[in-house]
């Protein structure tokens, strides 16, 4: 049994959502008094690309948790990781659309990729354009040659960051659907799990896993990784899980990168600098800078404890966007 | 089991430190390669108050998380849930000091106060002038009226963003202890704990707890609560938390506060929106204003599961401190 500090836990979404427009008044705002669709206050912001996303609960910060300036502008909410509706979608769609369309920003997963894709639909009969760039960054979740297939996970922060940056800077919907889509070309992830989660309805947690094992490459609803095995030390798991990456990716000696460690819900802040120490070490001995980090939570599911590592290669046009301010609830660029 | 990512739990600590100091090398620094002993890389801060801090390890952002700008100026490391030497907090005082004499700002556990006491001795002789506050808001820890032996948790927190924004404006030595002192006196926290951590060379958890069970009042480091009982729905647990802060403390209809909703270290950021919500409803009945609050990890117990709620009351002079700029690798005030 995993325990939880909530009430009944038909309303563990609601009650969360209800909490989250209290502490925030003055940052978010619901769209038709649904706490299902929620968007900058400020929306929508005219002459500006807006920037819309959702999915399941259970990962804060993503989804809702990057609603903000240099962020995404809306977003629409699902159950505990389950695909909120196309109607919801377009709901958040009308309200954020600011004359110079609409970007839709999400993780690859068949329910959130069929409802967006309705949304796009019954925004367009109110002359709202829509491009869509989907996140794929996990590298465990299918192999080279097939990336279509991949899952979304934390670079979905990356994708945010980026996004954002670039509707604020005032590139247009092509050029924003465009320049994020690169930058995602450039982001590889990879995450390990140490124990499971449990749904607040569920009675158990959502896979099992013996007392001595972990399982590199798991999804952050427990998707099955590549291979489980009994728990290395942190230095190994690094060691692997990065290397995976740089494989997969444009990594190479002299490149600049960005690097993200983020926890899964429950690793301590101590064990993530663990890791950031051997990434360090490793990329130093490649001869790949680190520009800048983040370190923390930023894609979660629930209570499980694990880590993931993604990498993004940097030019001179990502940097600038990587820095730009940004500023929601849960994220701030320093 | 606990598990954990971790190499040689006898160098958690330290490669822990290591990653934090590769992540921020333009923001902290160590006294004479003492990993254990580390400052803010500008320091000594000429014609300032500096703010020194130290504990043991494992509740990050608690202690080393909160050195930096508007905040702490220098931390001594202890191993996990231990004490730092007294010489590494001299050593740290010695480093920081910028002619205006420092502040040694910490909680309330034995080993600390005896090392800090010694430390100050030590520095004397250097001709450092040295005052102490003592974070003492945990209202499980001891009854009303033995106020002087409660244990310091969150609260925390609080006290360096008031010693660090008061030191900042010119405060000097005797102002900055008597407003930390007053500030700390309006603080008041207490914390519930679900399950327990483990320290990276024990083989065993800190405490036992039943599957159905929780501990109100819990330390963090497991030290006794007030009572061990069922498990209850968020709701009534964060009433009964709210409601023993609310006779402890000086918190009447009319004022206005600041909230802060701890996690222990594995509690999901959305369990800690369905307790700020309850905590939103009980002081709007109670007609006390919620002026700012914080939402999130600030004072954790490694992977311990659970949370702690801290009101602080506040007044003009508190609300300018708190509102003062700060920036340390763990927190930004926005």
């Amino acid at each position: 049994m995993v325990k939880k500090i909530i009430n009944n836990p038909k309303n563990f979404v609601d009650e969360m959502i209800s909490g989250l427009l209290r502490a925030y008044p003055n940052k978010l705002r619901t769209v038709n008094e649904d706490p299902r669709e929620v968007v900058r206050v400020d929306a929508p912001i005219d002459g500006k690309v807006a920037i819309a996303t959702g999915g399941g609960s259970g990962h804060l910060p993503v989804f809702k948790g990057y609603v903000g300036e240099g962020l995404c502008d809306g977003v629409a909410i699902g159950d505990v990781f389950q695909s909120p509706s196309a109607e919801q979608m377009a709901n958040v769609t009308k309200e954020i659309a600011g004359g110079e369309g609409v970007l839709y920003l999400y993780g690859n997963y068949g329910g959130d990729v069929m409802n967006f894709d309705m949304a796009a639909e019954m925004v367009e009969m109110d002359g709202i354009e829509v491009e869509t760039v989907l996140v794929k960054d996990d590298v465990a979740s299918a192999p080279k040659g097939e990336e279509e297939n991949r899952r979304g996970i934390a670079g979905l922060f990356y994708g945010y960051k980026i996004a954002g940056a670039a509707a604020d800077k005032g590139y247009d919907l092509k050029q924003t659907a465009k320049t994020t889509r690169k930058a995602l070309d450039n982001i590889r992830s990879m995450g390990v799990a140490l124990s499971p989660c449990r749904l607040p309805e569920a009675k158990k947690p959502t896979f099992e896993i013996e007392e001595d094992e972990m399982e590199i490459g798991m999804g952050i609803h427990g998707e099955p990784g590549i291979k489980r095995e009994k728990l290395k030390s942190a230095d190994e798991v690094t060691k692997r899980m990065l290397e995976k990456i740089l494989e997969d990716g444009p990594y190479k000696s002299g490149d600049e990168v960005s690097v993200l460690i983020n926890s899964l819900g429950a690793t301590p802040k101590e064990e993530l600098y663990i890791v950031y120490r051997k990434v360090w070490e490793i990329l130093n001995d490649r001869d790949i800078e680190i520009y800048n980090k983040y370190i923390g939570e930023y894609a979660t599911s629930l209570e499980m404890k694990g880590m993931s590592i993604t990498l993004f290669k940097l030019n001179e046009e990502f940097k600038k966007l990587l820095k730009a301010p940004a500023c929601s609830p849960f994220f701030v660029q320093e």
